[in-house]
């Protein structure tokens, strides 16, 4: 039986008369679409659109919803009480799911955005009410994020169905966590580097850290970013190598 | 059989730090609770609060969808694209929803709020966004609102079951339209006379317009207004004397 | 003496993580810049970079403000109270106003945006809102607007300088007012023939409108779009005859 | 020649239909007045008739800049860059300072909110992007805050005067700091007892520590909340306590 891989995007983080990313391009090529929920990103009528070209495409579609913070793009880390963060994330997660459910299709997943998916990583108030939102919503509604974090114990916790993802573009230390942004080897560029990495974690199971050490990995989705020049490139290019290496695409969810 | 009427309000408008209204005492008087959903009104703990209170109280919980417009209360009339309004009103819904299904309840109805309220009872592209919008969350889906209003007429051409309802403090123009706010007779302030009208709303199907004459109602629905001074006490004594006219109390939806 | 024009341009209006516009370009082309002031368009970061980029250019950093519409780019007419809409237009001026100052320049002109600029031309009420809130802020700070509109009225009631400014890709009808955007031959998008209407409107003070009468026109100013594709094309097209005519380019204020 | 004092207390934190705290009440107890400019409260038409009732009492205005956080009151702690933060520090001043300049009437000095008071106590950077910003509107514009903190440093190194204040109902550690929310003798609520720890305050330069050791302070002014009930109660016990210990009132600024 072939490998299976899914592939993830953010995707919709349009807002209103602004533009982000090739969300047609990149839709089809991934699997499953992090779709941004109105915080940080993504204005109703780019969440509908975005959200009906997934669905017309088989692609997943998953909440990306972010802390409340259109003007820093969900990227600034908040102190924020437990009951707001749980009824931000219910909030949002419900608003795509409302969508969804207009156009007869179901919410996929949830995978939180920018400083909240940081945050949820290590803080474990925080990560304990992202789980409780998500199980509240509904109680078998999965949970992708990073292996080792406090969401994947919230998640474990409260029932939450969790799965792990990996980064092709993000340099790993030797513990398997993220090189921070801002030191080097944090993001790599080189398209045939990321595309040879993509393979050997879908193939072996590991990833090459900064010290050369390998790190073992097993991600049910593999993250290819949506925002930046070249992103779409570098999407088409893991694509084909993983396709070349035999691996098929699937849905994690 | 005895008569039946439904008490609706406009609840959950505080937003953060900031207060209104006595939902408490109000989700004690009345049998449907038009629920804020964050566009004009209402973070999400304080949607969370007031459905939970209400479903406590069986309390019928409607969505009370607005304008994208904090600053303003949802009171300043708008254009907006129909795609735009469209998503909005599916976005807010959809948001109460997850909220309220995560309590293993549903939504019961939607009345939208403030100049989006008013402007949908003359303007038939805005009323049509909003009619498709309830009909795509859900085909069954009612709509309470002005009788003899662009919006009755859209709700019937989009299948989505139309409600009227009854204003007890406002003033009736011979042709049934409500007096404009700020020309004279437009809001009525004394209890008594107020709950004599709800009786008579009721028992009678008449309101006494500006002139004298009178206008036939059938509503569904009173509402009685949650956000001015003296609301609770105005709702008290309008629910006291449909009770003691015989008048029992019942959900519309 | 040669005959001289201004230029101006609608700028700054990226937000956060969100580009709009290649202001880089276009103020290397224009002498007065309009700077969104937050309302619709323009975080802080964006604003301060824009205005020293102008002021390091050389061009007049002029106000552009809007109704508090980030969803919809300030495009979306709105009712508003009259304080309401003074005291945001007061705010918006005096925001940018204070970047100009601690960069040791002062704000040199008011030109309202989108559907706020549609509005006070018709509208006498938000004029005469805008046009106090100018005036108490600078009594000589000059408002650029359309000749002929209420805006223009309101500036001369208020004792506030008005400049009339020209499109030079839009139509005109034959009263001097712009072909309403959707109707046949508002907006123009041939660049030579652009180009062309920008001299005459300069040189001879006429435009064609769209029935091939002539309209006289004294424009203070030019207006070239930059949100557009091909918007620094078309800018540079329009200098570029404008110089082979021999107009000079001086700022209108 | 009798002891002076100042009274600060933060105002104008209504927004739009919402209201907070009595304004009118404190505005005739204070001498200095910390205005909300509208990113934690504050809309306009609140900041100018806040702004004109100060100055109508003679009590000097302040701008109180907040993270941008209206869902939170600004009271969550947020990461920020370095632009951002001074961007959004800047804006906020200019908007007030251009209502006041409209009035005729200059800003008095900046005492930043919440959030953001406390994170500059404790965050070199943001205490140096909030003393470069004030720095930058105008060099002489004074900050005030908590003796001992970041902010004051940033502003030694900024140029910028900086006064100490102190709490008036607010307990202390023998270092001089304040209790943080939520540990015992955090927040005071004995009107009586407040009213002497406020005349000791300014009498005798000193304040009872939590563990009865004495903390010396030499305040340029007492801060009185003006947000919870009981709040002009409190600063009217206050006041008159300093009144009958001889105590005469005066802007710091």
């Amino acid at each position: 039986m072939p490998l299976q891989i899914d592939l993830n995007s953010d995707l919709g983080e349009s807002f209103g008369a602004w533009s982000m990313g090739d969300d047609e391009a990149l839709l089809s090529t991934v699997t499953s679409a992090n779709v941004a929920c109105g915080f940080h990103a993504g204005d109703p009528v780019t969440m509908l659109r975005t959200a009906q070209t997934a669905l017309a495409n088989g692609v997943a579609v998953g909440a990306h919803p972010a802390y409340r913070d259109l003007a820093g793009f969900g990227r600034r880390a908040m102190e924020i009480p437990h009951d707001e963060l749980y009824g931000d994330v219910l909030y949002q997660i419900g608003a795509l799911a409302g969508m969804l459910g207009s156009r007869g299709a179901g919410l996929a997943y949830v995978k939180p955005h920018g400083a909240l998916y940081n945050r949820i990583a290590a803080n474990p108030g925080q990560a304990a009410a992202v789980a409780a939102a998500v199980s509240d919503f509904r109680a078998d509604l999965p949970v992708l994020g990073l292996p080792g974090s406090r969401i994947q114990a919230a998640c474990a916790d409260a029932g939450v169905p969790f799965f792990e993802e990996a980064f092709v573009d993000r340099g790993y230390l030797p513990d398997g966590t993220l090189v921070p942004r801002g030191q080097p080897g944090a993001v790599l560029h080189d398209v045939e580097q990321i595309a040879e990495r993509a393979v050997r974690m879908v193939t072996e199971g590991v990833v090459a850290a900064v010290d050369g050490s390998l790190v073992e990995l097993k991600p049910a989705s593999l993250c290819v970013h949506g925002d930046t020049p070249g992103a779409v490139q570098m999407a088409l290019a893991v694509r084909s190598a993983l396709e070349a290496a035999g691996v098929e695409f699937a849905r994690f969810s």
